[in-house]
């Protein structure tokens, strides 16, 4: 089924020069004197019988395939998943890469597995990326292999990283309220837990940015990060009475369930309490107002991990990337004084 | 820096045998005699130097790479690519095959490339795929190759091809109104435009299923497949004095801006207007209330396009398959009798 491919043994006949001549004009080789002539008719009679090098018999010498792998524990139930393959695969693109990608669903035999397949294939590096920011042990078999790390790093080792900068990100939340002058009966929505790198960085920059304006968080609603959790955490926190001034919430589909909960309310966003959020994912634009949201930067990450893996970038250890704020119409400036017990 | 692998040569030296008995074990191969216990040698010494074949040397003989590519016009963008991209990936591990992927953003040159460079890496078959349901014009060097299309199909060449049964999803849209008692005041929300497909068949399946009860729509409401452009158009609609008892919206996007212009026009979801909707994205469960959708069977068509391609199903032409009804809470019983002119 398989069309044909010309050989180069095709081609030199055809060209009417020894397959040794021809091979020499089809690697670029200059250590052979060939004539001007001879080459480009080497050359145009390749082009007419449709020939390519055979690369993976080449890089069977070359020992270097252009092939990367990028793996992932979960490629398909995260949405921003799609924004890093995306990233990883322009540059490698770009740079004439060819990008393998494997799911391991966080199992080690699979993962073991996968990985011996790619190494079987000669890829000449890989991307271990997490789609949740965490710290990572690095499987067995890569050890060794030329490696970056996506979303994750590896305890007391000298492995590239790139990972988004969330402390910033939460200092950058922060601001954005401080900035609009917010002071008093700011709330954060969203779960604390050891394991949510993330979140507890997030927290960590919007505590510094809240106290260096000389301010504090007034308090939390504490749920899941999803819309019904959000919902029914923040409609049960208002109706116990509180009336926060603003809410930074964890993640943008919080950010929904905390809309859903103060529109049931008769609360205007922002005229009664600003909203922030994270991630700046395809809700923000889509939510009445849209949301103010700190971005999430996956395709850069991509982008960046393919370029410290080809080592255009000097890199060591762990490389945070920024995270910008995408300023919409969900914050505004406080309305009078601060009027619940927050 | 990457690490040694131990040749053929190193395992058979340290098993004590030729190279030619370490070959014929390592492959498996019984057209000579082994001893039980050479083989069993020479398979232990081969784990204890972590020897793997070489792959790409054995395909070059074998011309089977256990590889195949997954191109799309777009991975990014959509995210139901990333259930395309897994569904393929699930598929394709079972069967020990890796998954080569591609994005070419529709650009003929871009994609003329990247197919050269996959065929050139001897890739064993192509998932063409197309994050919309369009026509498709097969790359020339494509053809020839094994190839299943997904979510396209081309016009008048006998190529496999995957696409989801839109017209039946139409059917399964419009029946869920009936079932519930609707007949009158049924909307479509959404653009009709000769160049979308899915589209113009769900409306052919929605046309069918409403004539086959004894009615048919009473208007449509014109809007572009987004958020902000269906709650326009939707809260026009309201302003003009229309009162629809159900509205069928084009996809979730749709029915968020939907849900939108109801809610801010004070009628309630289902008490007075019914909706439906077509993707079943994370969207749908996120609304409240939650909304009934007729599910794109994205994972599922990765996957078959998978068993297709490997041979695994015999197949020519196009499969479609059914898209089912995700029944939630926004759809009700049509309350009293249509009041507005619809």
């Amino acid at each position: 089924m398989t069309q044909h491919r010309a050989t180069l043994t095709e081609v030199a006949r055809r060209a009417g020069v020894s397959p040794t001549t021809a091979s020499f004009v089809m690697t670029g080789r200059t250590d052979m004197r060939i004539s001007v002539e001879t080459r480009d008719r080497v050359l145009r009679v390749a082009h007419e019988l449709n020939y390519r090098p055979n690369l993976m018999a080449r890089s069977l010498r070359s020992k270097v395939t252009q092939t990367i792998a990028l793996i992932s524990d979960t490629i398909a139930t995260e949405q921003y998943a799609g924004q890093i393959v995306y990233g990883s695969l322009a540059a490698a693109a770009e740079r004439r890469h060819l990008l393998f990608i494997g799911e391991t669903e966080g199992d080690p035999v699979l993962e073991e597995r996968l990985i011996n397949d790619l190494l079987d294939r000669q890829v000449d590096g890989f991307i271990y990326a997490t789609m949740y920011t965490r710290r990572a042990r690095v499987p067995r078999s890569l050890r060794g292999q030329r490696l970056v790390l996506l979303n994750c790093a590896a305890a007391g080792r000298e492995i590239p990283a790139v990972v988004p900068d969330e402390v910033g990100a939460g200092r950058t939340a922060a601001q954005a309220l401080i900035d609009a002058g917010h002071r008093e009966g700011i709330h954060l929505v969203g779960e604390r837990a050891p394991h949510l790198i993330a979140g507890n960085e997030r927290i960590q920059g919007i505590e510094a940015a809240l106290g260096a304006a000389g301010t504090s968080l007034a308090g939390s609603v504490d749920c899941a990060w999803w819309p019904e959790s959000a919902y029914e955490a923040t409609a049960g926190f208002l109706a116990a009475g509180h009336l926060p001034k603003a809410l930074i919430c964890m993640n943008d589909r919080v950010a929904l369930g905390v809309y859903q909960a103060l529109q049931e309310a008769g609360l205007g966003i922002p005229e009664d309490v600003s909203v922030v959020s994270f991630d700046d994912s395809d809700l923000a634009t889509w939510l009445r107002p849209q949301l103010t949201s700190v971005a999430l930067p996956h395709q850069w990450l991509g982008r960046r991990a393919v370029e410290i893996l080809l080592g255009e970038a000097e890199h060591r250890g762990v490389e945070r990337l920024p995270m910008p704020l995408r300023h919409r119409s969900s914050v505004g400036s406080p309305r009078g004084r601060s009027r619940g017990n927050g």
